[in-house]
């Protein structure tokens, strides 16, 4: 979908006529009460659910929970997927023509906020004609853009689902965000952002900073468990290579992550999603008091989190619940025993989507 | 100290002529009974302890721990530190010149494990007339050292110090390792390994392996603590910089310490001290079974842990303890609760070194 009106941007740039790209599932009620909009993290987009006519492998990225049936059950509820301005997958982005110059963004795309792209949702939400949502939902980063949703507008969102969040990165997030961009900024096929106008791509950079996060969203104990040290085609106390070639099984699947990763990822959008992840951070503007900053929220929540998440622990997502207890809002938390790390909110763990159905219900029975 | 026979490696490979440098602190007694070996590091060399005459601020990397009056007491004891081969700070590596070819070594330095290091390191001690170590010590990579020593030459040493050291590397490890040996490798200025032909360094390579490594080193505390959200030259609440340039004082810390690190050290020493670290697994040979690989041990041990190390945790030293235990061996474990992360083994925390300090006191009342 198009826009027409410049959207205003916290850094205090401006996009002028962009497209958002979106996908829903199910039907939007007659009284347009039942709509829930889901956010998507780094590298997913508006594509959440089935499968799409003309690529018959691409499922969406969260296809085991929605759909007729899963715990966002499309048979009751209006779900809309909506790729972010500054990503890679059909809305307006480093990729896109700037119509202030003829060519495409690159590095003149401005660095967009969480913020910023709640704005643009609740832009299309307008045109779609949903006033409020019944609940607004994400994982990781998308968790930040239901939080944001829930101080921003918060006539407009009935109920906030945050899954393995948190109200901002720690140092250690920002570092490994750091190092990813440093990879892709050195690799002299980056060009200052400028690659597409050289025929080339920033491969070697951005299978690096995909293998670095790879490691963070995976537990030390699921990487014990699937890999180990298991080396190809070897058995234990078998000999070494003594080479620097794939040996051991960890090495193989994280380079095979990262040249997947490297096929179709923007290195400018890597860039402008892990900034939007470091400046979130909503206390900061309120002394870093959270509560504060949750204040204007009026829905109710549900934060899940993950033990074995160290990329984003439970004890983030408890920070949460006690800033939103503080103001005495409703809040579920459920914190899932799970072995996956951070991983674990793509997965379809039994207790977990037990929770995340169960919530629905509740929602599906205060639909009017 | 040049060596005429050739060292057998490992891999099958030998190194013909070699030469290996090394430092001592103290004097040798007269039954030679006090001599102490510590073994270093990723990083660091047989400049243990003290300043260089010629370069002043070039203090030894464990200085806060060995010398007059320090918990290793160079009064008391005949300090050796020596330089492993495949390094780069004297000794053969993929520096010199391969005498085969009269070109340096580069990617043809063959890949050297902990326990080539140790038959290197005992020949030097043939050489310095040390028949038997009071005690062998290290760090992280440098208490593998000390470990295959306790097993490889029983007779030669009394007393075994490992610091926040591992059996062997987690799968996590690993693949942390595994990004930052692609970071270098795919550095066009890699050239294969033979940058040296080519006048270069893949100095952004060397960078973001730095970088990643010093995530690991530190506490996800340590960074908080240190770093937290603080920006340079910004209060909190201030605005943002809406770019990837550092902002973070995380960002500029990290890449500081890329940048000095890729100034000074070897591209293909890095791979090779990684890749030995990666292949230590002693239990490997014995069915996984730890106990038995140490059954040959007739030290002594101290095992000593950090609580925020979670590159090589508590849980792996304990590892080592209870199969020591298991073999009747006598262990002093501590586990020292400090902030600092992996990094601590390092640093001169109170209780940490007061342990070192009562554990040398007991080794020197059983001097001959």
């Amino acid at each position: 979908m198009r826009f027409a009106q410049p959207l205003a941007l916290a850094s205090g740039a401006s996009l002028a006529d962009y497209e958002l790209v979106y996908e829903t599932y199910g039907e939007l009620n007659a009284s347009r009460s039942n709509a829930v909009l889901v956010c998507h993290a780094l590298n997913a987009s508006h594509h959440v659910a089935g499968v799409h006519a003309d690529a018959p492998g691409n499922e969406g990225w969260w296809d085991n929970m929605v759909g007729p049936g899963k715990p966002l059950d499309t048979r009751r509820f209006f779900v809309v997927g909506v790729n972010n301005p500054g990503s890679c997958f059909g809305s307006t982005g480093p990729m896109s023509i700037n119509p202030a110059t003829g060519r495409r963004y690159g590095p003149d795309f401005p660095v967009v906020t969480v913020e910023d792209w709640v704005h643009a949702q609740a832009r299309l939400a307008d045109a779609l004609g949903i006033e409020r949502f019944a609940a607004v939902m994400g994982g990781s980063l998308g968790g930040m853009q239901a939080l944001a949703w829930s101080t921003l507008y918060p006539q407009r969102v009935a109920h906030c689902i945050a899954i393995a969040s948190t109200p901002r990165l720690s140092a250690q997030n920002i570092a490994f965000n750091e190092v990813a961009r440093r990879a892709i900024i050195t690799d002299p096929e980056f060009h200052g952002g400028r690659f597409y106008d050289h025929g080339v791509v920033p491969r070697r950079g951005l299978q690096v900073a995909r293998m670095i996060g790879h490691i963070t969203y995976l537990s030390d104990d699921t990487m014990a468990e699937r890999f180990g040290r298991a080396r190809r085609g070897r058995a234990e106390g078998d000999g070494y290579d003594f080479g620097f070639e794939v040996e051991f099984e960890i090495e193989s699947y994280l380079r095979y992550q990262g040249e997947k990763f490297s096929a179709y990822f923007d290195a400018n959008t890597y860039l402008l999603i892990t900034r939007a992840l470091d400046y979130f951070d909503p206390a900061a503007a309120h002394g870093g008091n959270l509560a504060a900053a949750l204040a204007p929220a009026t829905a109710d929540f549900l934060i899940a989190s993950f033990t074995t998440d160290w990329r984003f622990s439970p004890a983030r997502s408890r920070e949460i619940v006690h800033a939103l207890l503080a103001n005495r809002r409703a809040v579920t938390y459920a914190e899932i025993d799970a072995p996956h790390g951070h991983d674990a909110f793509l997965l379809d763990d039994p207790q977990y989507h037990a929770v995340v159905r169960a919530y629905f219900e509740r929602i599906a029975q205060g639909l009017t």
